[in-house]
């Protein structure tokens, strides 16, 4: 299989905020390398670098004063002589305010975010665009050629940003960004499909208005689990979206049965939306030893995972998401990469 | 002076997220210690403690999901296993999301504040209910006696909580206790003047839709300051509330004159409201040396403070708020307190 990696995003460092500390982020480097690593280890995949950024798709995606602030946030607030090793706010907008974007840095950070899990150093704004290229040349990629599957390794992650904050490690919807590309390069209806331990709010939020993105997604239940606020069965999709939102949200500690039973609906959903093209946000968090989650699929459960979506026999585009167990996180892609179609599988 | 304080504070020693790390909260006990030891070194003033709090009307100015959670959110803390010595969230409603309630603790408490610069401890319930208890004591002993002011020193303070979140190291809102009890013994239109450094953005979500209470703040632009997301001039009231609202921002490094120039806009407006009680929200960040603030008040500024307020001739209940200046903070309340009316000065 083709992939496409960047090593863009090494100085992209965090700092979170954790249930009470700051910590260094579970999403630091040494997760992409660990899965680029196995990736080569089996020498069955094409890496390639990515394109140039396409600026105009991002500007698509999210709005243009979150982007700004994105650019330039590590140099206002080094200028601004805050001192902390990266930049993150501690207020957001109170439901019940009458809220406006401020002019000062920490405010933008608080009003273009929704948690302090996230934090912005010297180096994110590279890994982001390195991140958001990857995904719109996996998307190109998949166009051009006789590929049935192309893999963006991207890092940061997408799913939680919305149009216009970030949160949960993610600052740019990359599946977002590949669904839209496929839909600019003559492909009519796309499915997102989030397998992530994480509901993906941003990327509910940025479609769940549209008819030419579908999205179904399974995880935990908001009401135990990040990012809390969103990811119930009744959002279906507003306005012209309506029906095109699939949320299949389950207890904490669900078991792998019942996650594959989450698998057949969503199965269902995509096929009854007559797509042309899939997106994958591959998150691999449902291992059973992830730190951040509760479920308990194996390693040999991602390559099932990748066999029954290919039942859709559907161009798609995978992008890396979560994922947070050192020891298996290189083997759980590995095993989903290898359920997916061949480049001649099907043609 | 009557005032009304109590120790049961002492154990409430939050951490807060300041700009990038995790600190030991501005708004320690001392904060209040040092206020109290000023107020009887003078010797002017008689120290009573709070009564009872009164737990209905602390349930008719916060919404009871919440007041459930900061009752018990310490001990589910320690019991989910949590380890840091101070419970916080760190994500909050997205503006785009569907947001509802969670049942996780963690999730709970994003719903129920807007920031990461307040946590609750062992100490913390306490604290809130004794500082509640002052205001609304204070307010029974202007009504009952021939009190023309009367000081609670309230510690946690309360003008940042809104009806159902925290923030800004307040958990209650005692200026809205306190008027709400003046309210209750007979007053028939009460005001708030909020005269911290910061947007009293929890008085005003709370009162903005009524006509029975009257708010009026001057403090830093939210543009440039916390709580960044609402105190702008145009924020004028809402429903049954539209007039009954004034902010009065200023720019960072506003300096006395432009500060008492906002004070005479706050009186006219005041005065125009035909109150028959007044509740001071006495923040004294506004201070020259304050950590937190950018405004230049002197000592002396804040008995010139609370002889133009004076000038309305209203039964006063004064609630002590921000000010993060050691060296200078009793000074500062003890000054203001001195330009206040005397018992027997209007009799």
């Amino acid at each position: 299989m083709l992939f496409v990696a960047s090593d863009r995003h090494v100085d992209h460092r965090m700092l979170e905020v954790h249930n009470g500390e700051v910590i260094d982020s579970f999403d630091g480097p040494e997760r992409a390398a660990i899965i680029e690593t196995a990736l080569r280890a089996r020498g069955d995949h094409d890496i390639i670098d990515p394109d140039e950024l396409d600026t105009d798709l991002l500007g698509r995606v999210h709005d243009a004063d979150y982007l700004e602030l994105l650019a330039t946030a590590w140099d206002r607030w080094v200028a601004d002589g805050h001192e902390a090793p990266a930049a993150m706010s501690f207020a957001w907008p109170a439901r019940s305010a009458v809220a406006r974007r401020p002019a000062d840095l920490v405010g933008q950070l608080g009003w273009h975010s929704f948690g302090s899990d996230c934090s912005l150093v010297a180096g994110t704004w590279r890994a982001v665009r390195a991140s958001a290229a990857c995904a719109h040349t996996a998307a190109d990629r998949l166009v051009a050629a006789d590929e049935r599957a192309v893999n963006a390794l991207s890092r940061t992650p997408g799913p939680h940003a919305t149009a216009g904050q970030f949160g949960g490690y993610c600052f740019v919807n990359n599946a977002v960004v590949a669904a839209q590309r496929l839909l600019d390069r003559g492909h009519q209806r796309v499915g997102i499909v989030d397998v992530d331990y994480h509901h993906g709010n941003g990327t509910q939020s940025i479609t769940e208005h549209r008819s030419d993105i579908v999205f179904a997604s399974i995880h935990a239940t908001p009401a135990e689990e990040f990012p809390w606020f969103s990811g119930y069965a009744d959002e279906t999709g507003t306005g012209d979206g309506v029906g095109c939102n699939l949320n299949v949200p389950l207890l904490r500690g669900a078991d792998v049965g019942q996650w594959f039973s989450a698998l057949a609906d969503v199965l269902l959903f995509l096929s009854d939306a007559v797509l042309d093209a899939l997106v994958v946000s591959l998150g691999v968090d449902t291992y059973d030893d992830d730190p951040l989650g509760t479920f308990g699929l194996t390693t040999l459960d991602f390559t099932k995972v990748a066999n029954e979506l290919s039942l859709l026999d559907l161009p798609t585009v995978i992008v890396q998401e979560g994922g947070y167990a050192d020891a298996a996180r290189g083997d759980n892609v590995a095993a989903f990469l290898a359920g997916c179609p061949r480049p001649n599988a099907l043609s």
